[in-house]
C-alpha cells in the first residue's frame, strides 16, 4: 500500500437531516454534484462536521454507502469509522471495505483514553486489520477528544504494526506537529491537515492535501492555483478571504451548528438542523448569519461557476 | 415518581471478560452473590468502571439483562444508558424499562458537547422520555467527559421537563457541588455521590447513598454502622483504610485496569482483562499489586464474612 | 519545630484599599478587632484573597508588619511569601522572621512551573532556609497556579530537606488529597484546608484547622461547637448556611471582587475595591449583591455578637 | 506613533547567569556581537526564555540597561515589563523609557487573571500610560499564562485606549489568530509571531517579523532570503532544518533549561544554568544533548559566518 497518495481537495461534508432529524437520503446526488463542481475530489464522511458520533452504526453504514454511490466517478470516499468502542469501529471498517470505500480513518476513543502512543497503536492496529485492503489514516483531533499524543511517535511505532497505514488526518491546529509528521520515515506518510484557515501555510510546507469545510472548494482551488503559479500575493489575499469567512463563523458562535447553517446558506443545499446535544439555531440566528455573509459579499463564494 | 428514594449501598461493578475479551456470562450469579453478601443493595451497571462505553449496544443490553436476572431479589439494578448518540441511548433506555430495571442513568455525550445546561436538559429529556415508568438519574462525571455544567442549575431547569428525574449520580469529586444539589427544591432530588474515598464526608452532609467500587462493600457498611452509632473515631479510622486502599491503587497507576485487577485479587472472582484502548496489565504488574495489598493487610478486606 | 500545631480558626483577610488603590493602613486595628471578635485566632495574610500577588514587595512587607502589629495578643500571623521569583520570596521570608511572624507559607511560582515534586522541594527548601526559626507551610492551590503535584509525595520528599516544614495549606478543593497528607509520616504534618464550604467534611476527617474567608468566623465557630458536642444535625444545618452564602457569591460571579464586596457588606469594614487585573464592581452590582444577602437573611451573620 | 514598524529579525535572548546564579554582566558585549553577527536587529529582553519572571525588579532594570548599552548601534531593544503586579510593571516601563529602549511589551498577570478583554485593555492602558513616548506591544502567550483572550478583540478595544499600542507579540502557536490580528483596522497593528518553527508559514502570510530563539538568526535569515527570491524549495528545506533542531530540543525535554543549554553549545557563549523553579541540567544531560546536535550536523548552524 506504499504508493497510495491522495491528490486533490478533500471535503468534510455535513450530514443532511430532514425535518424529523433523520438522514436525508434524497439529497446526496445533488450534494455530490455540488462538491465535485466546486473542485473537491475526495470526501471525508461521518467525521466531526458530519456529526458522525451522533449517528448509530446502522446510520453510519447507510450514509457511507450513500456517499460511495453518489460519489461514483467523481468523488473518492474516505469513511470515518472512529467510535468509543473497538467492535463498532471494526464493524464500520469492514463495511467500508465491502462497499468499496477509497480509505478509512479513525479517531481515538475519547471516553476511555489510551494512556500512551503504544496503546493507541495497539488499538488502531486491531481496527485497521479488519479492512486489510483499505488504506488507513489515523485521525488526530486532540482538542476535541482530549487525547494528546505525539503524532510523529505514533507513526514511527505504527510502521511495523499497521500495514495499511498511509498517513493521518491532523486536525489539531498545530502546524509544526503536522509538519514534523511529514518528515517521519523519509516522508512515507501523508499528512492531511484539517483546516479552514491554514491552507496557504500548509502549501508552503509541502502539505498540499487538506480536509476542509465544504464551502471552501472554490476558494482553496484558487489559492492552490495562485500558489502553483508563484503568485503569492493573490494566494495571500484569497487566504485572507477564508480567514474573514471563518471570523464570521466565530462571531456567531463558531460551532458545528453555525458552520452547517453557513453551508446551507452558501450552497443552497438544505442541510437541516443538527442533532442533540448540539443546539439547533433559531430562525433569527440563521437570518443574522445570512445578513453578515451578505454584507461581507460572500453569498456566491461557494457556488459552482 | 416523587417518592423513589434509593436506600442502601450501590456497587459499580466491573464487566467480567473471558480470555477472548467477550463478556463472561458464566460468572454473574456468583458475582451478584458476592455483592449482596458484602452489603450492596444496588448495582450501577454498564458505567465507567464497567467500561460500558467500550461495549456495543447489543453487549450492553445483554449485560443489563444478566444483572437484572442474577440480581433478582437481592440487588436492584440501575442501568447506565449514556453514549455519544441519543438514538443508541434511547434504545438502551427502552430496553432497560422492558427488562424491569430499577432505574436508568445517563452521562452526557462527550465528543460533541452540549453548550450549556439548557441543551443538556433538552438532551436528557428526550432520552428519559422513552422510559416513562423508570426513574432517571443524570450522571455527572465532568473530569472524564470534559463537560462542566452547574448541576444545581441542571436540576432546576429539568424539574418541569423530565418527569422521571429522581436525582443524579455525582462523580465529579466536588463535594460542595454535590451538597448544593441536595438543597435544590427543598431536597427533592437524591444525590448519589460516586466515590471510593469520601464516604464519611458524604455521610456527615446527609448524603448516605453513594456509588462505590465493588471492593468497598464491607468497609463502607462498617463506616455507616459506626457513623450511625455516633462513633466517629471508628468511622474515621475505617475511612483511613479506604484512603490507604485507594493510595495503593494510585501508586500502581490508578486506572480502571488497576482497579479491576484489584477487585479480582480481593474478591477471588476473575474479572479478566480490560478492553482496548485501556491497557492490559502484565502478569508482573498484577503480581506486584497483589504483594502490596498483602503487605498492607488488605487481602481479606472485601470478602464476605 | 516538631511540636508547632496550629489550633484555632484561620482567616484569609482581604487587603483594604483606599480610594486611590493604596493599602489603607488606617483600618488594620479595627480589622484585627473584628476578626478576633468573630472567633479567628490566626490570619493568613498576603495570600490569594488578599491579592498578595498584586502588591509590590515593599507593600507586602508593610502589610505583613501592619498585621503583626495590630494582631498582637489576639491574632497570630502567617505571612504568605510566595511569588514568581525566589529572591523576592526570600526577601519576604526574612522580613517575616524579623517582624516576628508566627509562620510563613508559600505557593509555587506559576509562570515558570517546577516540573516535578523534586524541583518543588528544592525551591521551597531554598526559600524556607532564609527563615530558619519560622515554621513553614507549603501552600497548594493547583487550580489557580496550574501546577498539579502530589502533595503527599512533596511532604515525604521534603521531610529531610526542609527542617522548618510544619505542614501545608491545601486549597485544591480535593479533600481526599488533603486527607491523604494527614496520613504521611504518622501524621507529622498539619493540613490546613482552605475552604469556605467543606468545614464539616474536614472536621469529620480530623482536620480541624482550616483557612476561611473572613466572613465565616461565627459560622465556623458554631459548626465546630456543635460538632464537638456530637450534635451533627445542627452542624449540618449550619454548614448548609455556609453553602448558601457561597452560592450567593457564585451567582454574582464568584470572584475575589465579589467575595471582597461581600465582606465589606457583612462586616461593615470598608475594604475598597480590587486591583487590576481584577475588575472593580459597579455600584449597581454591589447593590444587587447586598439585596440578595439581605433577602437570604445573612446581613448579620458575620457580625461580632 | 502610527508609523513605528519593526523591520528585521528579533531575538529572545536567554539571561546569562554566573556560577552563583547571578546575572553575568561580563558577557553582554560579546552576546550582542553574536546576535548582531547572526542577522538579528532587535532583542526582546527579560521575556520568557530570559526567565524574566524569575528576576527581581532591580535585576530586570539592570539587565535591560545592559542590553541597551551593549546593543547600541546594532540592536534595538524591546523590554518586556510584564509581571503579576501592575505597580512593578509600571516601574519597569518607566525605567525602560528612561534608558531609551526602542519599545516595551507586557504579558498579562497570570495569577490573578483578567476576566475578559475589557479588563486586559484597562490593565495594559494603565501600564502603557507611564511610558508615553515608547511603543507598546501586548504579549500574548496563552498556554503559559493560562489566560485565553481574543487578540483581535483586544486590538479593537485598545485602539482608543492605548495611544502607544503598535501591535503584539503573539506566542500562542495559533497562526490563524495571529493572522486575524494583521487584518484588524486595515493592518494598523504589527504582529510579531513568537516561533522557532513556523517562520515560513508566517512569511507566506505576510508576517515577516518574528521573535525567535537566539540560535536561529542564520537559519531564519537564509529562509527569508530564499523566500524573497521566490525560491520556496530552498526555504522549505531550511524550515525543515529548524523543525529538526526543534525536535532535538523536544526529545530532550523541550523546556527552557534545554533550550538554554542548546544555545550555550551552539553559540559558544556560556549562559550558565537556569534559576529555580526550573531544573538545572546534569552534566550528563548536557553532554547527551551535545552529542545529538553533533550527530545531526548542527554544531555550526548558529555561528557567525
Amino acid at each position: 500500500m506504499e504508493n497510495v497518495k491522495i491528490n486533490g481537495l478533500i471535503a468534510a461534508p455535513f450530514t443532511p437531516f430532514d425535518d424529523k432529524g433523520e438522514v436525508d437520503h434524497s439529497i446526496f446526488k445533488e450534494y455530490a454534484d455540488f462538491l465535485a463542481d466546486t473542485h473537491f475530489e475526495y470526501v471525508f464522511v461521518n467525521g466531526t462536521l458530519a456529526e458522525g458520533m451522533s449517528l448509530t452504526v446502522a446510520e453510519r453504514k447507510a450514509t457511507a454507502k450513500a456517499w460511495v454511490n453518489s460519489g461514483k466517478g467523481r468523488l473518492k470516499v474516505i469513511v470515518h469509522v472512529g467510535t468509543n468502542c473497538l467492535k463498532d469501529s471494526q464493524e464500520l471498517a469492514k463495511h467500508a471495505e465491502e462497499i468499496g470505500a477509497f480509505a478509512i480513518a479513525a479517531l481515538t476513543p475519547s471516553y476511555h483514553k489510551p494512556e500512551n502512543e503504544e496503546c493507541m497503536v495497539e488499538y488502531m492496529a486491531q481496527l485497521a486489520a479488519v479492512a486489510p485492503k483499505t488504506p488507513f489514516y489515523y485521525y488526530d483531533i486532540n482538542f476535541a477528544t482530549g487525547v494528546y499524543i505525539n503524532c510523529s511517535k505514533f507513526l514511527k511505532l505504527a510502521k511495523d504494526r499497521i500495514p495499511t497505514l498511509c498517513g493521518l488526518k491532523h486536525s489539531s491546529r498545530e502546524l509544526p506537529s503536522a509538519h514534523g509528521c511529514t518528515l517521519v520515515e523519509g516522508g512515507k506518510y501523508q499528512v492531511l491537515f484539517g483546516t479552514d484557515v491554514q491552507y496557504l501555510s500548509c502549501l508552503v510546507l509541502g502539505m498540499s492535501e487538506v480536509v476542509a469545510a465544504p464551502v471552501l472548494g472554490n476558494l482553496f482551488h484558487e489559492i492552490k492555483k495562485a500558489f502553483d503559479k508563484g503568485d503569492l500575493e493573490t494566494a495571500r489575499s484569497l487566504q485572507c478571504k477564508a480567514q474573514r469567512l471563518n471570523e464570521i463563523k466565530d462571531r456567531h458562535g463558531g460551532g458545528i451548528n453555525i458552520a452547517k447553517s453557513m453551508f446551507t446558506i452558501l450552497s443552497g443545499l438544505e442541510m437541516g438542523s443538527v442533532r442533540l446535544p448540539l443546539r439547533a439555531l433559531t430562525l433569527d440566528e440563521r437570518k443574522r448569519l445570512k445578513t453578515d455573509l451578505e454584507t461581507a459579499g460572500f453569498l456566491d463564494i461557494a457556488k459552482p461557476k
